[in-house]
């Protein structure tokens, strides 16, 4: 008897297995075909016609639910994390949900300093005044309470995360962003953007920023971001139900994510092209941005920052840069490249052992262990202690006149009014805090290696910004004092000709270290510079950091190959083809596809003659996601290609709907008028029946020759996201094997392995 | 005889013929080996390890060198164009070649004003005063002498500029950028980025501009850097000889003319990857950034406008904008939409007349024509008079409070120093500006459709900049007094309740309307956004534009699909196979492919029966640029492919080597042992000859099924940048025909026309 299989075309591809690559093509082709649908049945009812409109708004309409509720999500961690950082060092009494800067709102004397320079606020209590001792009656007393305190607390906000974390959502963990590039390219891990994710990560986030730990809420905020893209496309079948289309998603809510955690919309547009995002077509760069631009004006309306320039670190530096000092700012940038290639390197080294040793089996305590070691190290130092992003914040900043820091103690002279205050000779204060500035930079160097990578979330780009702006700072400090010391020597005489008067400004220098280390560990570039300057509101010197950024990338570049996402992308082992990389050998499809030599040859359907027992046999035997139907197993002339879900979904279907025996025999070509009435004749006495899965035969497989380098293949995967082709020998015209994306990766490690090999023995 | 053709691979598929599409694929093929040969001499000698360093560093060298020359190129036109605008007002007697503002220098009343009411200096004279014609005794004369010179000094500009563009480069007209993304998707236009179109469009930019004909030379500016990124590219093998990767160099040239048209590198990146660019790997971005930057640079380091905060039109409102202002500003954007979609499709029905009607064949005409009218209405209003670029800093300016130009003509309070000056109630100057501003709207915009297209150098972003600027500041003036009037209305009162103070800036409004206007012009987004504020200097105002413009973007596709540089690319019938455009048929290959029904068979080679005559015959017979090579007539399975260009090479070179007959057999496989021997003997006794071009052979030509969809094919184009892919039939596996570029574009219009066809038919 004669089946014609009716599939529901969109039901058919939109289960993936978890860790399975998408087949961009074919889901794209069904998200046309159901566009086209929608189209053509408008003009029937006015039901039709809500639907199509629904349809072309619906990507407008998710970006748009994407981009309120990720700002929404960004304002609640920004208020809850700023809360939880203040409860280490004290509480507000009267009201207890306060963060001291809101605590102390009725207090003018400290409206808009945070530091821990600033003057206390009677509202607000430290741990020590609450158990009533008093800083000047027992000032050491004092001190161990607090110390006691900031190490408690840290531990107490540590075990929650990290438990959190190990019993909801363990893919809460870590910054995120490698994973989201490995999924957007294409990739399946289950539950990896789900609704627990977002939960606990969010919370996580809160708690290890709270902690004090070396690491920053930016990274995951775009990991939130993109949870909450996944979430929102399931209520949009165009998106939810097929994975391609819901990349697209994605992707602007990664441009969100970034534009929420640093206020930079544009920037986080280019950081989703640039960074993390694979297939970008342009109505996705409309979209991204879009859904950036109402994320960023969600949390301004939320405003957490309670800023009034709605930039994280505003800088406004009264002299425009020399041109002597863009030679500085290429030497900040190749320390960043070192810096960067050091930090990358050794934090590999350290995940690599987590992974392979029995250290891996302990992950609370690591956690624990991190935090305990941080929070004592940190304790002692002002710049550590202080919360990161307010370092990066005041190490950002210029000295005004009358600021009092230690990092701004330079000798003025106030006798004249009218003269400029001369404050260019560095004091004891900030001899001091170069001193301490470069304690931090050491810790927080080593402290990151062994955070980035245990199992609470955790980001890098704050502590990257931190690590750079304590180095050009220190930098520029030292540049400041031998302009002012050595005001005649020739490169510095056109600007610091004015005696006595301070003519660089540190803060500058601290911007650029923090993006050369930041581009020194990432490798980005356009997006970097992008972000740099809306994080600090000022577009006078995109020449000074696009000279560090570039330089930075470079060095990195020359040191070691990878950034750091890349590097753990490979350490992770995901499937990932870099579209970065290229692939510089002579191989061919010859090289690359299976069966190799001496394989079982490949398991093939044929055209008429495969039945349905021999088709339950080759399913169980092994597990390909398809197979390639030819004319006979004599004549292996290619016909099609079929999916090992459609064969499975239509032999369920046959099953339930008609008698199938283990030798009917399915057809994957048309019958001709002779079987049609043989077929018919069957039906009648019952004996045998045949199957046609014509229907679900993919008569458009993408083939290439046995001859085709393995760069056009390699070309092919990336641009048009193949989940696999066909190599067939030309002339002879037979099917010879298939590549995947698996083998593809595969190869490319073969030929790493391979060249290593020769290098080291022609040496 | 076996000739074995050995053919210099670099010098094989460099020469396209004029009006060809590039063959990305084969391109970047050749290059990768060409880089490979190169790697594996490395260790050879010092002289190859110089190469192999030259080679690494040839692409950043390049983009230097392009951008080092985009950037003096633009200081100079920015120089020249300056002296010249002011020559139609006057003269600086003294040292002629000096302008107004140079010229004024000494005199220190007029120092950094520029525009029309600024106070005259002694130094420079009008053309009445050198006539010995006081403004005060003789006014009416002095006007009229004034009017003359305004219109000759115009005229004769235009003159010398369409002379220039038609005696020796005819591609120098128009703004060029349709052209080039036209040559960047691919396609060759020989000569027109040449060394005479970069010279005689430099010079004609300056004439026209000065002529103060509605136009900018900001679209004309990226066309030079594509003329210079052609011409250095020459110097370098790896470019000058290989098309694909040269446009990587006009890439990141592109980037260049915008960053030094504006000021604005970051928005010259985007505007090149969303704008003009087709292949964009992640490498040119760096390139193009570098580029850029570099470029930008220079100009700074020249300095052209003289200009403190080092961007065109800096811009510092006091005051935030509130968030009612966004309905406006959304306004705005529906504004932009509409006026960019009126001038869209004006201009674009006035070319088509000029290029089916008689109009076309007297271009000189028509600029003397479009000159004069411009030049006499343009003179008695202030606003038009002026040149562009300055009347759009004005509009974006906001008002001081001494500043007493009729724009900012409003009451002031100056009786209480301390209190704010109240600037808010307009007086009856800004009232005639309001009109005069109107006036100048209806004029530009009428006037810029006819001036578009004529044969002078043209851009667009200015003359649209500067409509859109009138359009914002008149609402902006609008609301202004709005909220003066009635500051107790609910959506003013949070911002507003000061009573007597301006709460809005008409400046930023300005902004937001020149934006909006230009992106329902061209349609940019992301670039356009960060064109913007790299061009104002301020990143506060992202919302308010990204809003505007997103608006002007959707309102503009809404009302007509194309840009105006699509537009022109379809009215001048380029081979531009649009990247954003979705295909919406159901079309497969067979339906594209040619030989269509009742066609002549397909010109295929076969394996080892065509003569040279019969090839000879087939080159002649038609003009394909490659031919499918089969194993033989009956039996149509494929080989490979070969192009007509190698073709002839290798059979020139044999005719140079050997004897060739007629009826020498070509081969396109391998000899069997038995062929050689026997070929071997032919050789001796010189009766026959054979021809062995496998080595010319592609063995790995593209290949599609014949029930691939259109869509497929054409993403398959897009992405990998084919030139032809050949159909073949799975089962039979034979070869049944060919797709080209321009097959697919006239499949797409055919598709159009049909469809067209079809909605009239069912009204």
């Amino acid at each position: 008897m004669i089946c014609s299989i009716d599939i529901d075309e969109n039901a058919a591809s939109s289960h993936y297995e978890d860790f399975q690559t998408i087949d961009w093509q074919r889901d794209i082709a069904r998200d046309r075909n159901r566009h086209r649908y929608i189209i053509r049945s408008k003009d029937n009812s006015y039901c039709s016609l809500l639907k199509s409109t629904h349809d072309a708004w619906a990507g407008w309409l998710c970006v748009l639910m994407v981009g309120i509720l990720s700002g929404f999500v960004a304002g609640i961690i920004d208020i809850g994390a700023g809360w939880m950082k203040d409860l280490k060092d004290g509480l507000c009494p009267d009201v207890f949900y306060l963060n001291r800067e809101q605590c102390c709102w009725s207090d003018n004397s400290s409206e808009f300093e945070d530091s821990i320079w600033s003057g206390h606020c009677d509202q607000w209590k430290t741990w020590p005044e609450l158990l009533g001792l008093s800083q000047q009656h027992f000032p050491i007393f004092s001190y161990i309470v607090s110390y006691f305190f900031y190490v408690f607390w840290a531990l107490f906000f540590a075990f929650l995360a990290a438990s959190f974390v190990r019993t909801f959502a363990p893919y809460a963990c870590g910054s995120g962003i490698p994973e989201i590039k490995t999924i957007l390219s294409g990739f399946i891990i289950h539950g990896y953007l789900g609704s627990w994710t977002l939960t606990v990560k969010s919370i996580g986030m809160m708690l290890t920023v709270a902690a004090g730990l070396s690491l920053g809420k930016e990274g995951p905020l775009v990991h939130c971001s993109c949870c909450i893209g996944n979430i929102i496309s399931r209520f949009f079948d165009k998106y939810g139900k097929n994975e391609a289309k819901k990349r697209e998603i994605l992707s602007a809510a990664s441009a969100a994510g970034v534009s929420v955690a640093f206020g930079a919309p544009i920037g986080g547009v280019l950081f989703s092209l640039e960074e993390v995002s694979y297939y970008f077509p342009l109505k996705t760069l409309w979209r991204s941005f879009f859904c950036a631009l109402i994320a960023a004006f969600v949390l301004r309306l939320i405003n957490p920052f309670r800023n009034e320039h709605l930039v994280m670190f505003y800088i406004d530096y009264a002299r425009p840069w020399i041109f002597f000092e863009l030679i500085v700012f290429v030497m900040l940038g190749v320390i960043g490249g070192i810096i960067g290639n050091i930090f990358i390197k050794s934090n590999l080294k350290w995940c690599q052992r987590r992974k392979y040793t029995r250290l891996g089996q302990y992950p609370m305590w690591e956690v624990m262990s991190v935090t305990l070691i941080t929070a004592m190290i940190a304790f002692p130092n002002p710049y550590t202690r202080m919360n990161s992003s307010d370092l990066i914040k005041l190490l950002f900043s210029s000295c005004g006149i009358a600021d009092e820091t230690p990092l701004c103690d330079y000798y003025r002279n106030y006798t004249n009014v009218n003269q400029h205050a001369q404050i260019a000779q560095a004091g004891p204060g900030v001899y001091t805090s170069v001193a301490q500035l470069f304690a931090a930079l050491i810790f927080k160097l080593i402290i990151t290696i062994f955070t980035f990578g245990i199992k609470v979330p955790a980001g890098l780009f704050i502590p990257s910004l931190a690590m750079g702006a304590i180095i050009g700072r220190i930098v520029g400090i030292t540049m400041e004092q031998i302009a002012y010391n050595y005001p005649k020597w020739w490169f510095f005489q056109d600007a610091c000709s004015n005696l006595g008067e301070s003519c660089m400004s540190p803060g500058l220098y601290a911007v650029v270290g923090a993006a050369a280390v930041l581009g020194g560990v990432t490798r980005m570039t356009v997006s970097l510079v992008v972000i740099m300057f809306e994080l600090t509101g000022n577009v006078n010197f995109i020449v000074p950091l696009m000279a560090a950024i570039m330089t930075s990338k470079w060095v990195g570049d020359a040191l070691g190959k990878q950034g750091v996402y890349d590097a753990h992308i490979s350490l992770n082992g995901y499937p990932f083809l870099d579209n970065k990389e290229e692939f510089p050998y002579t191989t061919t499809a010859l090289d690359s596809m299976r069966p190799k030599l001496g394989d079982l040859p490949l398991a093939v359907l044929t055209e008429d003659t495969t039945t349905v027992g021999q088709l339950y046999q080759l399913l169980r035997s092994n597990n390909h996601t398809g197979f390639p139907v030819v004319v006979s197993e004599q004549n292996q002339y290619l016909v099609g290609f079929v999916t090992r879900h459609d064969l499975n979904v239509a032999l369920n279907h046959s099953r339930k709907n008609d008698e199938v025996f283990d030798d009917s025999i399915v057809y994957f070509r048309n019958f001709t008028a002779d079987e049609e009435t043989r077929f018919k004749q069957y039906r009648t006495n019952q004996s045998s029946s045949a199957l046609n899965f014509r229907r679900i035969l993919d008569l458009a497989p993408m083939t290439v020759t046995d001859q085709t380098p393995m760069e056009t293949i390699i070309d092919m995967f990336r641009k048009l996201g193949l989940r696999q082709v066909l190599v067939t020998h030309n002339g002879l015209v037979i099917l010879l094997g298939i590549i995947t994306k698996k083998d593809i990766l595969l190869h490319i490690k073969e030929c790493e392995e391979i060249r290593k090999v020769e290098t080291s023995f022609l040496r």
